[in-house]
C-alpha cells in the first residue's frame, strides 16, 4: 500500500540484527490517521472471509488490529503477555520467541473471548519469522476457533514467515512487503 | 457518556480488591466501535486545548488513546513498560505502582517522540489512584512538554486520582464516573 511504503521509505531505519525501526509511526509513536488507512485497506482485503473476530498480540499489534476491526465491525482480542488479575484462573497460553527482545514470551488469551466456532482474522504489525503469529494460530486452534486470514502491516519476505504459515491455506496479506534490507537499504516488492 | 455507562452496567464486573473487570470491551477484548465513539467524545471535549500529542501507557490505554488521537488528528505516544532494542540508549523513565498487578512498573518514553514545546493530552482507560497518569505527567514534564489535559474512559472517584491531579490545573474529563462499587453494585455519578 502506497501510503505505508512511502512512510517506511521516509522514516523507517534499518538497525543492526536486521531490525526495522518504525517507532515514529507504528511501534512507540503511532500515526492514527495512517493506522486508520491501513485498517481500512486490511478490512477491504478481508471483507469476504466472514471473520467474526480479530486476534492480535500486545503491544504493537493493537493499533492496526483495532483499526481493522473497526472497519470490519467486529471485536478484537489482544493476547496478553502477562496474566492480569481480571482473567479467570484457567486460560489458554502458548510461548513464542520475541524477535525484538531475544527471549521467549507468553501469549495468553482468556477462553471467555475466544471460543468454538469463531472465525478468526489474525492482524499484527510485522510478519517476519512468523513465530508470534504462529503462536496466535495455536491459541485460536486450542480454543476451537478457525483461522480464516492473516494480515500484517509490514512483511519481511526474507525471514520465512509466509512459508511457515502457508500450510494453513488461508489468505495472507501484507500492506508493505520488504524483500531485502542489506546495507541499510530497504527494497520493497513492487505491488 | 451514555453508551459507555450502559455497557459497564451490562458487562462490567466488580472483582475482589475493588477491581472493575471490563475485559469484554476494553481490556482484553476491545469493542472498536465503542472505542471510536469514546475517542470522538474525548476529542470533542478537548478540541479547544491545542494539544499537539496524545500520551498514554501500554497496554490498555492504547485503544482509547489511538481513537482520541485519530479524531484530533495528532500523533499518540505510548509509554513502554520495557525498553525495546529499537529505542535509543538514553530514555526518559519513571516508575509507578500498577493497580491490577500489585507491583511497580516502569514507564519509558523515547525523547525522540516527546520533547520541549509539545502540548500533551494524557489519555488512559482508568483514572483510579492516578498513579499511572501521574507517572505520565512526570515523563512529559521531564521532556520539557506541557500537560494540557487528562482524559479517561472510566473514573473511580472514590480512589482519589482527581485530587492528586487537580494541582496541575488542567481539565480532567472521564466518560463514566463511578462513585461506589460496594457489595458489587456499581453506582455512577449522574451526568
Amino acid at each position: 500500500m502506497k501510503e505505508l511504503v512511502e512512510r517506511i521509505r521516509q522514516q523507517g531505519k534499518v538497525l543492526r540484527n536486521g531490525i526495522l525501526k518504525v517507532d515514529g509511526f507504528i511501534n512507540h509513536q503511532v500515526d492514527p490517521l495512517l493506522m486508520d488507512v491501513c485498517g481500512r485497506e486490511l478490512a477491504r482485503r478481508f471483507a469476504h472471509i466472514g471473520a467474526t473476530k480479530v486476534l492480535t498480540a500486545e503491544i504493537s499489534g493493537i493499533a492496526p488490529a483495532v483499526m481493522t476491526a473497526l472497519h470490519l465491525g467486529i471485536p478484537v482480542v489482544y493476547a496478553r503477555k502477562t496474566k492480569p488479575v481480571t482473567m479467570p484462573d484457567t486460560v489458554l497460553l502458548t510461548v513464542a520467541p520475541s524477535h525484538t527482545k531475544g527471549v521467549m514470551t507468553e501469549l495468553i488469551v482468556s477462553p471467555e473471548y475466544l471460543g468454538n466456532g469463531e472465525r478468526v482474522l489474525i492482524i499484527d504489525d510485522f510478519l517476519a519469522s512468523g513465530a508470534t503469529i504462529f503462536g496466535l494460530v495455536r491459541l485460536a486452534q486450542a480454543a476451537g476457533a478457525t483461522i480464516v486470514g492473516i494480515g500484517t502491516l509490514i512483511e519481511k519476505s526474507f525471514e520465512g514467515g509466509r512459508a511457515l504459515l502457508a500450510p494453513l491455506g488461508v489468505p495472507i496479506e501484507s500492506l508493505a512487503i520488504i524483500q531485502s534490507m542489506e546495507d541499510g537499504q530497504i527494497l520493497f516488492v513492487e505491488e
